[in-house]
């Protein structure tokens, strides 16, 4: 007789199947629950296996559409990997914990997670963070070296901080749906070998772990450049976006009172980022051609250094020197107490 | 009769060379004061200009290396360009304010500022913002369509958290003082196409402005990959990048006791960035391929997955457990009052 | 001929009403605009001295309830002066900046401005700030040492961080409009000699000007004992305070993006503070007595030393353990380079 | 034979004495440490109590004075407990962890720790946070209503943001040693009821405790107001406070890489706060009468209403244009967009 049933997040790995198996010899049914994020797997065969070990019903479902619009998209309000490249973690280890294990195989020596944002690696040879990466543990990615010697010219189109529809201008591909417009920046990333990473993650317990990473997302992140709406509310969310990087995604709080809350305050600092950009994707790389927006505080006539803007230039005079009297007040001081620093 | 002395900062361009002319008629003595912070400028001529339009003493002083030293250093410590690329402001146009202006000839139609560490360009056709930068406005930069094919290899060694001596170990060369490695960071980065960007200023009193910028300063601050000694300290420290970088660069107030006390701070936490950085330059991008400290929390062993590391799995059951005890009240809760977030 | 229509903003004292005289000499016709925000004034002798002083039109107008609704509400759920008594600035500085200046008298040798929140006085004698204010300063509050040698006792209801009922215990009045409410705390609190304060500004400019202000507020913003949801949420939203309180009361940016930003955000937070605080007040202080919340995460059973909580004790050790991992690598790693901090 | 030796840290209560006894049992020798915090607590007695129970050898150590200068004075810089009273944590929990337990004994139904700076109380009939503390439960304060009549007025000398001395004006009793400086001090609170208050917790793991707590700390934090040197300083420290706070003090990180680094931050800040404030206690609270400082931003001729201070004021016009020039182009683009916030 059963003891009971158990749902298990099953993957079709190693680690999963032991689970499974065993579940059942301790005299447990076992529904299999396995979703699709976009990870690269074969879900039938991972079907059949779990059927061959005996689960009693076996769940395959496709959230991939969620996953963008759930947690992608929110992230990308957030500007969550907005410092990926050039910074120590980035949002493609945390998605991590939504990934697939996929087993070490002796041809590959180390550890693999993929889903339709990432492939992550650790362990093996990797633990070493003064090893290269070798150059076949890319499956995302082209070389840039080898990427093509012409750029895919594309125009992103946001509303509400997310992208609502991407134009390749060279050739006139057009999506709108939010997987389709994910996925085709992936491919075009890809294909000009844009997200390569190579990071050393500082984890919540505060090690560090060797990690090799690839992201496509930088693509249409650029869109900071001109859409943003006011200085100092950017200033604010600034504040945000370490937090829903590492805390909320990272560390595991992403359905938290804090998660609601920072996610409830950054959909709004973004209402009004709206508009269009041209990017070019060249050999790893993206750059921003142009940009435009009906939303933007920027206005061509008042910044013009041709035309009079609206306010005199005897007030920039006026405006540092109020700006100055404390500052001469500190230095005056610092003679007083006779110090320097 | 004089009505006195006036030292006139004068770059050698027409606002600065009109206002000594309108100086002397007014009745001063004018004496000239020019810094060579790089910008690209013809200073015999500058002096030739001042003593022709009858300055009384003309100073030209190279402040390069103090520029370095004082002002590029702490900046490279505060990350204060990290995230350059993908921001929507970057240190160079920050740094602008020490640059030295360039009047608007008829062959380029538009504004140029320059100093050691950029070339910023706005106005005429740049103040629309849809506008693609035309490419023969690049200076500093080799085109990365056109840039080599083959990378160039650079060690970085680190100290307290700025580079103390980089190679290039694709032939060999080797440099260890700060303008030196400066400049050859420079020259590499031109090289290969590595920091164009094409930005929309957020300035202080609100407005944006068209900006171009091109820098080559990423090339060394992938650093913060690796040395970072702890987590917790790098978030509190994370909060001052955006003040150093806006308030007091970008805004001004560098010598203020608020940056006095930044500066302070930010040079502590980075005792422990220590190390070496292996990248490779190739593009218009930079690849980080190893690295590697004395002082890292990283610790080969205690990471792996093949060894048992100084916990118990089982402490990792009660870890999450703990941290769950709020959440599941916060579910409970919302159950409760019947919201959904 | 008239050259035009001018509004003026009017106090009926002596800076405007110079104001009002010379603008009708220099040809205009002037509208008076005098707002009721609780100032200690006879708006009837200020409108017969506007009409005296040949106002074209004049405009009376009790913005009191406003005043609470719209600014000071929006500020307690800021908690923007949750820390006013041992804090060096306060909500009542700001507030002046819609306060009606009183012209300084022989007998008041100072200036005073007063609103529905506070008075505060500064110049004359109170600029040295060695000096003490001299008790006859005191408008609104009863001396402690004089205040009544029995308590009053309140319970006051929140709902989305704000009250919307209070009750004197003691005898049984309850006042539930805002505007009533916050006159009744007031009155209470001046009773008992609570919110007095002697403080220092530290203003924009830099500069600091001697300051002395008395406040009732504290009153009731003692709510943040009991009612707050969850504490990472406080954290975030404890950033906000200085904001509201000095950027954008302060310093005048109220109608702004980032206050508008700051104060959704805000409110948002507040969504679940909701519940009754009793309180004594006497001998200008105020105690919290209890309180009793909804939707609070509090959880008698769950938090009892008495029964069994919902995880094991084991857990703990746990997560202890984890938490250490990383102090104990930076133990380690403090001797490993000789260093003591 | 003697499994080995274990260093038990003893509180002369029943949990460590069963710890004790238990230890012995299992075959190892114990070696008691017991420290003196402050805690009310008969130190030979406990000897004793080792001793009877087979302590091998019993260590007794008096660390108050270590106690105020290397954990009070670093939260006073800090401003650890600045919002003590209106806040719902507060440092005394936060001390909690260094209190020594006093057992739940028939006459006292609630759980007890104590040390230098505080009583705790919790469990119980505690545990209910609508019911109000009976009054025979504060054994440090004199209850507010039976205080005495006249106040006690003080003058506190700080140095680098910390007490050095102290002088009771009305009796000319001075102190000017750390834990002499701080026992008088809680003798003063203690004879006029400071600090009593009343909080509920929010623990680290998010449930909250019902708490009860007194403190003489507000004492000589009013420091404050006045010698801070510079309001932009100020803010950057502000987001220190709840990291000491909560995350260093409460959740138990004080010898953490973090903390270190804050605490350095913080002395840094610290260095100009020096002078004397003079105070009145009285009933319960703390009033300042006046201060004074050499190293003070104040300058009274330069705020001074009466003498024309450094500035034109023409440059308040220009100051004021210049802030305004994007929140009037916010209002513009509002419209534009068709919304209203």
């Amino acid at each position: 007789m059963s003891k009971g049933t158990v749902v298990l997040a099953y993957s079709g790995g190693l680690d999963t199947s032991c689970i499974l198996v065993w579940l059942k010899e301790q005299g447990y049914d076992v529904i299999t629950y396995l979703a699709n994020i976009g990870q690269d797997e074969d879900f039938e065969a991972a079907r059949k296996k779990a059927e061959s070990l005996g689960a009693k019903k076996i769940f395959i479902e496709d959230l991939r559409k969620e996953f963008v619009e759930d947690f992608i998209w929110p992230s990308v309000q957030a500007n969550a990997d907005f410092c990926a490249p050039p910074s120590f973690f980035s949002i493609y280890c945390q998605i991590q914990k939504f990934g697939i294990p996929v087993p070490v195989t002796p041809k590959a020596p180390w550890s693999m997670d993929a889903n339709l944002m990432h492939i992550s690696y650790e362990s093996g040879i990797l633990e070493n963070p003064k090893s290269q990466a070798p150059p076949d543990l890319y499956l995302m990615t082209k070389n840039p070296a080898d990427s093509p010697n012409d750029p895919d010219v594309l125009e992103i189109e946001f509303r509400n901080g997310v992208p609502v529809k991407v134009t390749n201008e060279t050739n006139g591909t057009s999506k709108n749906a939010p997987l389709e417009i994910f996925s085709y920046l992936n491919e075009i990333g890809g294909k000009h070998g844009v997200g390569r990473i190579d990071i050393v993650e500082n984890r919540f317990i505060g090690m560090k772990w060797f990690f090799v990473s690839f992201n496509y997302l930088t693509l249409y992140l650029l869109k900071t450049f001109f859409f943003l709406t006011s200085r100092p509310v950017f200033e604010i969310k600034y504040s945000f976006h370490i937090k829903i990087l590492f805390f909320m995604c990272v560390a595991g709080f992403w359905y938290s009172p804090e998660c609601d809350f920072v996610r409830h305050c950054i959909a709004k600092s973004q209402e009004n980022v709206e508009g269009k950009v041209q990017l070019s994707v060249f050999k790893g790389q993206v750059y921003i051609l142009g940009r435009e927006s009906p939303k933007s505080l920027y206005n061509e006539e008042l910044v013009s250094m041709d035309v009079q803007g609206d306010y005199d230039p005897c007030d920039a005079s006026g405006f540092i020197r109020i700006n100055a009297v404390r500052l001469r007040e500190h230095h005056r001081l610092q003679g007083f107490s006779g110090k320097k620093q």
